[in-house]
């Protein structure tokens, strides 16, 4: 399989998929179909066979999917049969908040890194870390093999934070400014942005 | 036009594609193509075209778009060329956050009403809004009419919340917390959730 042939859309519903059936393994279902797996994301059950059908043979005709298999093999293809860690740059209330989040456990990342320009911050601990000076973002960051960050920095910083980010071995941002970020090819960016999502809802009301 | 038939994943590419415009409006341009926009958006010029012809006939053959009147169709068709009053409840460090955020201008809302459960909280003022006590949540927001929410509470309370924003009218809620919500049908939500974006980029690391 050649990664550079699956569109963006096919991947960026994977998550999706893995999220639910690490659901359905919490609630100690073992067994799955494309059917109700559609139902719990929205998906058409067909659009998730083809999804899927990039990647391999997961399950079988009437007998539906393996759910511990599948959820398996996902999380090789996202690569979150590891742990990730990751930096949280920016130690506002979004910063605050991601840092102790407790949706990433089992999902492949851990916040291990929290930085911040503030005089006023650094040194201060949060949820278990030590808020590490922004001035010595790239040196920490390259030193611990930090792949992938979370830039909760304010709009006007956050191209030169993200720049940083990236000279110091970053390949993905999840962004939480309000603002697009200019970056290298080889370099990843995922936008949170709220409009986006409620947008998203508002086209079905009347 | 019937809503009901277009896709939910072509309805979830529209408010990219008007981000990106109202940008490139922002940046003084008139005209795009969508070549030009699948490349700010990272998709193919052929899909944006299906997706807009969707809705109707926005360009011309040769001449492209024009950026105002597609940031108009769109805004009109998202329903966003009002302005949507929101409600955040919960005011911890999301909370917090999403009520002072300031990516919501032209795009369709504004945070009119915060609320909380924490006595330690309530009343208490923050980016110019007074927390509300929680326990009228119902009351305050039916009589605001409020049909959005931004959901901020912990995951062990968010169901609960839900169902009595709900009860109140809403109708779309952006679910910052880490669990499914189980809402009637004519419900929307989104999730905001952190691990989806990071394995949408993981995916693409070696």
């Amino acid at each position: 399989m050649n990664k550079q042939n699956v569109p963006d859309v096919i991947v960026s519903r994977l998550p999706v998929y893995l999220r639910a059936l690490q659901r359905l393994a919490d609630a100690g279902e073992t067994a799955t179909s494309s059917q109700e797996l559609g139902e719990k994301v929205g998906i058409s059950a067909a659009q998730i066979r083809k999804d899927l059908s990039q990647f391999g043979e997961f399950g079988k005709q009437g007998t539906g999917y393996h759910i511990p298999f599948l959820i398996e093999r996902l999380s090789q293809i996202l690569h979150v049969d590891r742990i990730w860690d990751v930096a949280v740059v920016g130690m506002g209330d979004i910063g605050h908040a991601v840092a102790r989040y407790n949706g990433f456990a089992n999902r492949g990342f851990r916040v291990t890194h929290c930085f911040d320009a503030d005089p006023a911050k650094i040194g201060k601990e949060i949820g278990g870390f030590i808020i590490l000076d922004a001035k010595n973002l790239v040196e920490e960051v390259r030193k611990a093999e930090i792949k992938i960050a979370m830039l909760c920095v304010p709009a006007t910083v956050a191209q030169d934070v993200a720049d940083r980010l990236i000279e110091a071995g970053v390949r993905g941002i999840l962004n939480y400014a309000p603002l697009k970020l200019i970056v290298p090819s080889t370099v990843r960016v995922q936008h949170i942005d709220p409009a986006i999502g409620m947008q998203r809802m508002t086209y079905y009301f009347d």
